[in-house]
This record gives structure tokens, sequence and C-alpha cells, in this order.
């Protein structure tokens, strides 16, 4: 397949590297001479041609999103035989775009959305792993060919992702839940903790390093998101600011009497609420969320004590499913919560407990 | 020492246990036959007697917060030799109720609280390790005793954590801050989960694990302390509030128009203070983020890989400073993003990708 990747930023970047390690050829273009050359270097494509739109078999649109659907309409005139695909995380604006260019070959458009991280951007950190095992969302249009389906769906497997076809309604409905949404309230979050004295700062644990771990994030590309999708993002912010205004309702009746009863009641109903929310969410490969047994082992933090856990784990024969490190506030240890089949616990337990771990099973 | 401890609950056994294998003489009481059984039944202490009040001391109350105060009161008058403290998660609440009682020997009490993880609770759950490093915060009053301060000091230092000494307003101020204030907000975040279409959750990413952990809590335990601590929590909800509104007004004008300038740029405001506001969050052990090279390596879903991963990692010689597991959704893979001292991120690539692990280095 002869493949031409529009925008050698880290997603254009790390698909070129997955397609070339899979034998297809990859042509790579960008307005930014750095960013392709930067690109290239790592091995994700060579540089595009002049003339080569005539030979091209799938062109991928990966640029930032507020100038993607112009780039895809380029591209539909650029490579007449080509099946144009995109990567912008929001797709009905792309789309409604595109469409409404009425212009030749919109059977040859499919959009798609790989939901790879992006806590990083750029060619530097390009990765092609970075799909492997991901969703990686296909959105056909009402134009959309059957061929050009299929090779938009198969491009998601040659990286190892795993396609999911949607309409653009129901992915930019699904993204706005479990992306922007998040996205927002981490940031409003955390923006709260530029006004908290310095010492405060020393009582967080870590709840509150998870809750703004993606608050770190850029915000140009982040505000393009949002922007491109507004409307639906605004439709889970305003019954959030509902039960925010109940919880402040809640609060000041607390502050004026001694436990009051239904202001407690209503504040164990927005908590339960939340408990009732986290539990919907899939678990490990998409499945229902499992019971592990919790080993929770104390690390002492020198080098090497943590390998040496793990390798113990290994000889003990134990497959560890999960494993999340904490880190105790200004002392030097840590403590590991090793998630392993519930039948397995005890073993694991007694096995490192003879190994002079200190360790407690949950 | 002989520490009498009221409740066994988590917090309650658990320092039991940590004082008992120090070789202190702890005592046990709880108005719940079966959690005193099963307390003591772990090794936290033995029953407390009807008549062991002159031979104490130290009294802990480890009592659920809504009673805590009045259980200080009584302990004052059982135990006329003993320091009292108490380990509620709020404190200017219980400091007020006891020193409002105007009773003798409102020197020989001093507040406390031990923050450790309480996403479980339950003698069954006690660990003689759950305060080993964490901050645990003493909260003389303005009656304190500098001996009796001292005393409840050396009990932190005895159970292996930090001490910090803070007034209860202090304290208040810091955990509607860094507890309290995160837990709202993701509690009510995850409620919003509730109304997303299955097919929706399918596209869950890390991002939304991280921010809604925490909402798997106790409703009524969480009730209790936001409501102890309502003054300081609305405090924080009020300009999260502004904010929150301020983000729908950016999204109403980015609806109505193609990236309007202004509002584009108000969004990337609110994402611009997030980041701003995460930067300030200690990194480990209490000093300033310390940028760490990551290792990223992909790692099949097998029994053993992650246990094999370790153990060459541990072969290296370079020290694990933190780990970061996230698994794909709908596949038999994940990810590993092992964070090590920078000086040391090339060797470990180059020395994992000998050993044909699939890695990249950001």
């Amino acid at each position: 397949m002869r493949v031409r990747v529009v925008g050698a930023g880290l997603l254009g970047a790390s698909l070129g590297l997955a397609l070339t390690s899979e034998g297809h050829d990859v042509s790579l273009d960008d307005t930014s001479p750095l960013a392709l050359s930067l690109a290239a270097g790592l091995g994700a494509g060579t540089r595009a041609t002049a003339t080569e739109g005539e030979e091209i078999d799938l062109v991928v649109v990966a640029t930032p999103p507020d100038v993607t659907a112009d780039v895809v309409c380029a591209e539909l005139d650029r490579c007449p035989g080509a099946v144009i695909t995109d990567v912008a995380s929001v797709k009905s604006h792309v789309i409604d775009t595109v469409l409404a260019s009425g212009q030749p070959g919109l059977e040859r458009f499919v959009g798609a959305h790989p939901m790879a991280g992006k806590e990083r951007s750029g060619a530097p950190n390009a990765d092609g792993d970075l799909f492997r095992g991901r969703p990686f969302v296909v959105v056909p249009t009402e134009h959309s060919s059957r061929t050009a389906t299929e090779r938009v769906t198969n491009l998601a497997v040659e990286v190892g992702a795993m396609p999911i076809i949607m309409s653009a309604a129901e992915h930019d409905d699904a993204v706005a839940a479990v992306s922007h949404l998040p996205q927002v309230v981490s940031s409003l979050l955390a923006a709260r903790l530029q006004d908290v004295p310095e010492g405060a700062l020393d009582l967080s644990g870590q709840g509150l390093r998870d809750t703004t771990r993606i608050a770190k994030s850029d915000p140009m590309l982040w505000a393009t998101i949002l922007a491109a999708n507004a409307p639906r993002v605004r439709a889970h912010l305003a019954p959030l600011q509902r039960s925010l205004q109940a919880a402040i309702s809640y609060l000041d009746t607390c502050a004026t009497s001694h436990y009051p009863p239904a202001a407690v009641a209503g504040l164990a109903a927005l908590i339960e609420a939340g408990s009732a929310g986290v539990a919907r969410i899939p678990g490990k490969h998409g499945g229902a969320q499992r019971a592990y047994a919790e080993i929770v082992v104390y690390v002492p933090d020198r080098p090497g004590e943590l390998a040496r856990l793990f390798a113990d784990v290994g000889e003990a024969g134990v497959n560890i499913e999960d494993v999340r490190l904490e880190h105790a506030a200004a002392a030097a240890v840590g403590l590991a919560t090793i998630s392993v089949d519930p039948a397995a616990g005890d073993r694991l337990t007694d096995y490192l407990s003879e190994r002079e771990w200190s360790v407690v099973q949950r």
C-alpha cells in the first residue's frame, strides 16, 4: 500500500512508523520542514514528492484539527485514486465541512479517530506502538463507499488497533462524556490549586494526584477540541453545574446546624451517585470490572527494591493484573499495590512474607 | 506506654497493630463486640477492662467523626492521667465542641489526623504499616499542655508517620483543598457517567479512570466529613462554579460560530490555569516535582510478562522511581510507563531493546 501522511506530529509520525514497520510505502508531508525531517529521520517515511498524487492508495490527514477539513478537500483533488481519512478527535465538525464542499470524490472520504494518548506531542515522541490495542474509531459518512470504509478499517488493523465503526454523532457524544468532560473537570479542579498555600499542598495524597494528572495538557490543542465539540460538551456541563449547585446548598445548610439529616443525606446521595457512575466504566480488556486480590507491599526507596519485589512475584509464578505505586509524602518509602487473581492472593502473600517483605492482603 | 484505643475500625485497629508491634501495651474498646473481637484477633490489642482508666497514658479516639467530641469528653473523665487524642479528619468541629464543654482536663487533649488511605474500611483491612511515611497532623488547642502535644507527636513517630503540627484552621483549610474538594469533584464527574450509553464507555481511557478512581468511596463517611468541614469546602466550590460557568459561556459562543478567537482563548486559559495548578503539587518525597526519563514498554498480557520486565530492569541495575500501567481497552496488551533517573534512561532503553522488549523513551 502507498500511504501519504499529511502532518508529521505525534499521530502522523507514529502512524508512519507503524505502517513502515508493516512493510508499507509511506511518504510524509508537513508545512514545517523541521517536523518533516525529524519524522523522516525517525524512520516514519520518506519526504513527499510533488508528483506523487496519482500513485497514492491512502491519505491520512493528521494536521491540527482547525485545518483538517480544508486539507481533506485539497487531498481529494490531489490524489484522485486514494481513500482519504483524517485523525481529528471531533468528527461531526470535520465531516460536515467536507460534505458541505460538495466536491467530487466524497465517496473516497472516511473519518477516523485513533484514540492514542496525547500527554506528549510532536514527532520526537512518535512511537510505532502508540495505537496497539487502542480503540480506533472509523467514521463513514453517508457518501463513503464500502471500499473506502474497508481500507480505513484495514489501516486500524495494520497499526495494531481495534477498529470500532461509529457514526459521527455517536463518536462525538461518546468522547464528550469519556474524554472531553473529564478534561474540563480535571482542569477546573487543578486550577483551584493556584490559590492554595504551599503548606497545605504538603498534605497532598494520591487522590489529588490522580484527579489532576490529565490537567497537565496542551492548552491550544484542548481549546480547539472543546470548541469543535462545544454543544456536546456543554450538554454534560449543564447537569454537572446543577449537581454542583446542589452540593453547595447542602453545605450551606450544614454550616448553620449540627449534621442536619436532610443535607447529610443529600451529600451522601451525591457520593453514592458517583460510585454508581464509576462502576459502569468497563474493566481491563473491555470486560466487566473484575475483583482482584490486592496485595499491598511496603517498598523501601532504595535502588533495586521494586525490581527485587517484581522478581520475587515472578518467582512465585503469579501473574500481575495491575500495579499501583503510591509515594509517601516527605519520606523515602512507597507502597506498591499489586492486583492478582483472587485464587493466587494468599499464596503470593505467604510467598512474599517468607522473603521478608512487609505485606498485607486487602 | 499503656494506650487505650476507642473504636476498632480501620484506623483504630491499624494503630493498635502498629503500637503493639513497637512493644506498647494496647487495649481496645468498641460498642460493637464483633469489631472488637476482629481487631483483638488480628493482634491489635487486648479487650479493655472496666477498671483500666487510672492506668492509661494515652487514649486514641478513633470512632466515627459525628460522635468523636462526646467520646473525647467521656475519656477525659474516665482516664484522669491520660493524654487524649482523636483521629477525626476535620479538626475545628471536634475541637470547638470539646473546648465548649469547659470540663476539667482540657490541657490533656490534643487533636490529630493521621492521613492514611481510606478506600477500604473496617478492622479486617487493618494494617500496621498504614501510617508509615504518611503525614500525621498534630493539632494542639489553645489549652493543650506541651507534654500532651509531645506525647501525640511521639505517637506519630512510633507508628512510622511524619508528624506535622498545624492549627485546626490551617489543617481544615488544607484538607478542604487537597482532599475534600477533589472528592466532591470526582464524585460529581463520575455521577455523570450514569446517563452515558454503554457503547460510549467502551472508549474510556486512563484519563477517565484516574479522574474517577476516588469516586468509589463510602457515602456516609464522606457525607459526614463534608458536613463537618462545610464552610471551607463551600469556599472552594464557589470559584469552581464561576469557572464552570465561564467554560459554559465559552462553549455557547463556540457553538454559534467557527472557532471564535475570544472563546477559544478563554478555553485555552482555563486549561492553562489547570496546568499551572497541577505543577504546584509537590513531587515524590515532598520535594519539587522532578523530571524523570519515561520508558514506555509494550507488555503482552501473559502470566509472568510484567515480572519478567521488572526482573530485566533489576538486572540493568536501574532504580525504578515510578511505574504506571495502562490497559488497552478490548485487547490483551498493556503499556508500562517506567520513570527512572534521566541519566539512566538511554542505558535502560538499550538494555530492554536488546532483550526484545518493544520500548520507547519519552
